[in-house]
């Protein structure tokens, strides 16, 4: 780490006095059982807290305060190894609320989301809004932004701009997922260049970001310094990446789950090498089903030992990212301690970070509140459309992108429109909608249009700010003034999610905050977003997670067919195709 | 680490290109089964040098050169995490003559007998000196020098003289063994400064030495952010500073060997936390055993799996240090690779230091010449002595220095020595003999006298510069004449060891760099070393290894009686005592 974290030198002469049992400790556990991860041993013992830090694991301490565990398991704080804030919605503080009670008390973002609407100056309000919220949020600064050529996003990020972060920003722990990995294999002048940033910067290092690459092109990923993967979806091929080096993180988002498919890896080989991550979670799962807890039970449910699991979830996750006051309960460590009943729902009973506590029996204490500033508002810059604004002509034949549930790969496919003078339409009794992406950043007005399948819309329309990797405004409909007012509508909230019916908002959940995160409490947006489920299902939508594929039908490299305000782009031939055949 | 090691920023873009197959390797190991120290596995794989990089492990890879591994089995180079360069008596170039066949390619010394001596100006020459060598040296910067007042060193190291060697230095890795644990664990303002200096540095971290440390002192010291300990001597000890988080040093050294002992923690807990370390090693030993891989050998014959003992050897300690370049056979880690034909007697018949062949056949390559600057020589100022410089009266008893065989700690006595006109004398009858320390740093002529038994020896005297750890002369005899031609020798040649008879020098290990290090080769100095045994031995000395003995004998932080050049020093009480009771 560039430098120690917050206390550690400056508390150490009277955390060495409380170990010693010379003064009292800030906080003492009795009656807990300590999990070792470094032996993997219960420890009947108290843990001494002085400050931020654990002083000592031992007999009869004495304390200021004095929390009794009852024979629970003592755990240290879980840590997400990769995720992205804006996949949540959630404001740094709501975030903290909605994990904390779960035992999550460190998460390593990559807000690379923000990012693109802001460049690294959203990167750093993001942080500068976590400073007093009680949960450690490290970033790793993103890599490729813009996602490709095709795509208007708000800023640019180039090499330059990636060093002077790293060297500014204590909390950057290095480059964020490298998902240019053809450049990088390819030893592209502009990736190599943000990699060697990031190295020049010290102790810094590079997250991976590499679905299904292999062989002699997995080499060169590796030989290139990239450290992790978090794209395995096999055995085989997270064998592969593991044997040859990698930090496997076992994902287990709302969209992507391979726990299942990953979790032989570490029943045959051990823990070695593999972390937990969640990539991305909806807020409503976070509320119900929980956070990095909901994956390590998972993991036990699926035949893991329980010490392996934590250690994923902690230590080892701690020694990827260089986090050496992190992962452990044990003198010197920050005391980030989730006390659980047992070792197979991991529901923390309470959960304590840098010695504060800050869960309750699944309820969080008060976080401060965290505030963005206001340039991070009014974001979604676009004139006021109307059905016109989304009418093309056509001859003949027209591309349209074929969703699927559950991929994010589209296929490219060739269909016959509705024609209307010329016009052509969408046709909800063939599943046909038209789609359109609107440059939201600079005002351009630039509108995109082409037609998709697969939704099952039969009215109105949905739109999105959320859409990667640009964020611009994507929208779907059937009735093209229903289109025009679901983006109108974002535009005037700042962003977000909308559905629209006879020209009327039905459904929407509010992202001021770079149209990307809420700034209302996580209740009310895990609310929102179930309520726009139903609002979408009640528009004759059938696909599953309808909003999380609309934010992947713009993002440009990913095959085959996709929609950017340019238009229409080959993913698989990487250019800008038209809409009629 | 604090900056990327030496090319591999600079040659990242050609290979990725030898790794994706589009040029040559620099060199190509075909017929290898690779040992993966992320997995356990062998692989049957190519693997592929690009400059001082591995680039790639696949198939099919073409070189500019090749290398047929004829089935045998290829690790990543050998890493010793602790040892002292002094104890080995050997210059840079010629110690990594004698361990480079034996498959250590990377060591972390703790230069703090140059220290004592030059202070961290003879560690800046020692790395200057080994610039070309085709070795990894890594440093722990001195912690303790001088080791207590009673010393009279060459130099003394505070906590700036740390910083500024941390901050300037790219192979320092952090503060070398904390030896003044009782310091620490009071929290001494001097012993808190080191630490803070070294965290305050950046990524740097921070070596233990605790023997017997436990409970809440333990707690304390590791409070403070210490993070290893190499002088675990049993089960027990070992698991209860790794349940808190240390890494144990399992150290197989001439003297303390403790792989026996320890080894069990391995077996029931597996290797993690664990790495290997000699910390002391005399060079015959090097040349007849070899270094860690004969430490790895011993662990294989006690039991340990071979994988388990390859990565104590390997990752772990390359973890340890934080040396992300290090330790594993893989894209982008430095091509430091061994042969070996078993995983039992793990003797290379080949070793690759950053992809170049270093040894073969137990033989090592040409080593570029090191030398020392002219400053470090002619270090040993004392004034000529004779027999009267030894001489002390004495009423009744003295006291006298009990040495034991393999202790460094000594017992403190008192007996009734012979006398001669109210001189005291030594009495090889009853195993008595005078000891010596005299301060040769700043030529003030000061001498301490005592008396020591355990030796057995007969006549004549020898004597030495390696002394911890002021690194004085110290000298033993049952002649006056004979231990001050002893002293006078060692002053005339620069230092090392010199054993007299009846007035003349009979055997001598010249060590004129700093008094500690040779400047002559492996062979020449093991040879020597064997002579200065028989030489000791035919003078009637019984004690096993008595120059190790000897060397301890002026270190006044060892429990009971030692001795310094202000006297003797009882070393419990830590107060200097006087020679009669």
């Amino acid at each position: 780490m560039a430098v120690e974290r917050p206390g550690f030198l400056e508390d150490m002469a009277r955390r060495l006095a409380v170990a010693r049992g010379d003064e009292p400790a800030d906080l003492v556990i009795k009656g807990g059982r300590v999990l070792s991860v470094f032996t993997g041993e219960f420890l009947e013992a108290d843990v001494a807290i002085s400050g931020r830090y654990v002083a000592a694991i031992g007999r009869d301490y004495q304390g200021r305060q004095t929390i009794d565990a009852g024979g629970q398991v003592l755990l240290p704080g879980f840590i997400d190894g990769h995720m992205h804030l804006e996949s949540t919605k959630l404001m740094v503080d709501e975030f903290a609320r909605a994990v904390l009670p779960h035992g999550t008390t460190t998460v390593v973002i990559d807000p690379h989301e923000m990012a693109n609407v802001f460049g690294l100056d959203g990167v750093r309000a993001i942080l500068a809004a976590a400073d007093a919220v009680p949960l450690d949020y490290y970033v790793m600064v993103s890599s490729c932004v813009p996602a490709s050529p095709f795509e208007s996003n708000g800023a640019t990020v180039d090499a330059d701009d990636i060093e002077r972060f790293l060297r500014e920003e204590p909390r950057a722990l290095g480059l964020a997922e490298m998902m240019d990995f053809p450049g990088v294999v390819a030893g592209s002048d502009e990736a190599l260049a943000k990699i060697q940033a990031a190295y020049r910067t010290g102790d810094r290092h590079i997250d991976g970001h590499a679905p299904g690459l292999s062989g002699r092109a997995l080499n060169a990923y590796l030989s290139a310094g990239v450290r992790s993967d978090h794209e395995c979806t096999t055995y085989e091929e997270a064998l592969e990446k593991r044997r040859l080096g990698m930090w496997i993180m076992i994902r287990e988002g709302s969209a992507a789950r391979n726990m299942e498919a990953l979790l032989p890896l570490v029943l045959q080989l051990g823990p070695g090498n593999c972390l937990l991550c969640t990539d991305e979670r909806e807020p409503d799962e976070l509320v119900s089903e929980g956070h990095i807890n909901a994956v390590m039970r998972k993991a036990v449910a699926l035949g893991c030992p329980p010490y392996h699991a934590v250690v994923m979830a902690t230590l080892s996750a701690a020694r990827y990212h260089r986090l050496h006051r992190h992962g452990a309960i044990a003198p010197g460590y920050l005391a980030d301690i989730v006390a659980v009943p047992d070792l197979e729902r991991f529901e923390p009973s309470f959960v304590l970070k840098a010695g504060l506590m800050v869960a309750k029996g699944g309820a969080s204490a008060e976080i401060p509140k965290a505030s963005a500033p206001d340039w991070m508002r009014g974001s979604v810059r676009v004139p006021t459309l109307s059905a016109q604004s989304f009418q093309v002509t056509a001859n003949g034949r027209v591309r349209a992108i074929g969703v699927e549930a559950g991929q994010i790969v589209t296929r490219s496919l060739v269909v016959e429109p509705r024609k209307s003078n010329g016009v052509a339409l969408a046709d909800p009794a063939r599943d046909l909608a038209k789609i359109a992406v609107i440059e939201r950043h600079k005002g351009t007005g630039r509108v995109g249009v082409g037609f998709v399948t697969g939704f099952g819309l039969q009215r109105g329309a949905f739109a999105s700010t959320h859409a990667h990797d640009a964020h611009n405004v994507v929208v779907v409909g059937v009735d093209e003034a229903d289109m025009a007012a679901a983006v109108n509508h974002l535009a005037a909230i700042g962003g977000g999610q909308v559905a629209v019916a006879d020209g009327r908002p039905i459904a929407e959940v509010p992202c001021p905050i770079g149209g990307l995160l809420s700034d209302r409490p996580v209740e009310e947006v895990a609310e929102a977003v179930r309520r726009m489920e139903e609002a979408t299902r009640g528009l004759g939508v059938t696909l599953p997670a309808p909003f999380m594929a609309l934010s992947f039908l713009a993002l440009s490299v990913v095959p085959e067919l996709k929609l950017t305000d340019r238009g229409l782009v080959d993913t698989v031939r990487f250019e800008l195709v038209s809409l009629e055949v």
